[in-house]
């Protein structure tokens, strides 16, 4: 067997929304064989995330799929997307992390993600974390995903070497509409908005931060709003 | 208020097992305020663990526990002690990271701890790792752990300082044995061995390193064997 003509793996981290969703179609676009993980965490939207998830993995030919089941949040609490009576903000974004941000969150989603990577024998992870024009949590830090590549190649076998790619971080909401057109992802099976109804509200941090990026694109969001 | 009179809290991540459960003492003994968390991941041993584990902060008086259900590594599977099919070695400690091990357990167990910590405003998180005189996985390494401690601290709040204790990392077996005698550690109360039996079984890796660290230390091993 020649190892280097082995397909390359790529386990993406993949919300159902925008971000996540372009991250892995770039890991497709360079050749990898996408492995899909997707977390069911209580998150107000869980149900309409995950048949986003789904859809968007159909709509990508992605077999290889995680669905993972995680309790803890509800249990920890302490966000407005995992405690359902604390309210999400509609009034613009603010200085400072907002109630939204949930402990740790993508401390949580790596490292599961890395067990898996060593599991399926992936190189690479991909998350579709964005640092600047975003809603300021700090697990979407380059510096933090930087030191949590190192952590995860410390703490697992000396053969297993992975890379966690990140290839939205310095952009402007703008510019990832803009390549999200150029790889004609599908846009309208993603969600974004942190409430849980029928049409996108329009108002939340997410939904703001979405609609701003289209209009700076000037292009259209094909997904319905309130 | 006086802050400097608020009693420190600490996250004690508790198997059950010898190690953790001194670990957690050590921190008491130092002040802490103790919270106990403990893992229930379709280990072999999940009841007995559980059980012991409860036991243990009666002994300890620790009222604030958080016990997860992880499915997670089952679904993951890939390991000796969550795939029942694969069998525990009994034929002595090898050379190598054993087929006991479970992928990148400890950097989900640390990052969970980590959300827990943030939002009980606790300063240290404890884990009973072992470098040396252990079964020889990654995730157990002072200089894995150590860089764990710096990704929780840029991928939580700038005001969350977080320092991750690992007060055996560098002993011997024996040592911990010694000093658990010494603090008084309720050692009937622990189970290592990584069969759901009975009795321990005497032969894994985790009950060789037991064994062999209470005959060095010329103390009897309170617990029932095989």
């Amino acid at each position: 067997m020649n190892l280097n003509n082995k397909i390359k793996k790529a386990i993406c981290v993949m919300s159902g929304g925008m971000d996540s969703t372009l991250s892995a179609y770039m890991m497709k676009s360079e050749g990898y064989e996408i492995i899909g993980v997707h977390f069911n965490y209580d998150q107000r939207t869980q149900s309409k995330e995950l048949s986003c998830f789904e859809n968007i993995c159909e709509a990508m030919g992605v077999e290889n799929k995680y669905v993972l089941d995680l309790s803890f949040f509800k249990q920890l609490g302490a966000s407005a997307l995992t405690d359902h009576s604390i309210e999400v903000p509609i009034g613009g974004i603010e200085d400072g992390v907002p109630v939204t941000y949930v402990p740790f969150r993508n401390g949580i989603f790596l490292s599961m993600a890395a067990a898996i990577a060593e599991k399926e024998g992936a190189s690479v992870i991909s998350i579709g974390v964005v640092e600047e024009d975003s809603s300021g949590y700090p697990d979407c830090r380059e510096e933090y995903i930087t030191s949590m590549q190192q952590s995860i190649n410390l703490g697992t076998k000396d053969e297993t070497k992975i890379e966690i790619r990140m290839p939205l971080v310095h952009l402007k909401k703008s510019q990832i509409v803009q390549k999200a057109l150029d790889l004609e992802v599908p846009l309208s099976l993603t969600w974004s908005c942190y409430k849980n109804e029928q049409k996108a509200c329009g108002v939340c941090d997410s939904c703001r931060l979405r609609l701003n990026g289209f209009k700076l694109a000037k292009a259209q969001d094909p997904i319905e709003y309130d």
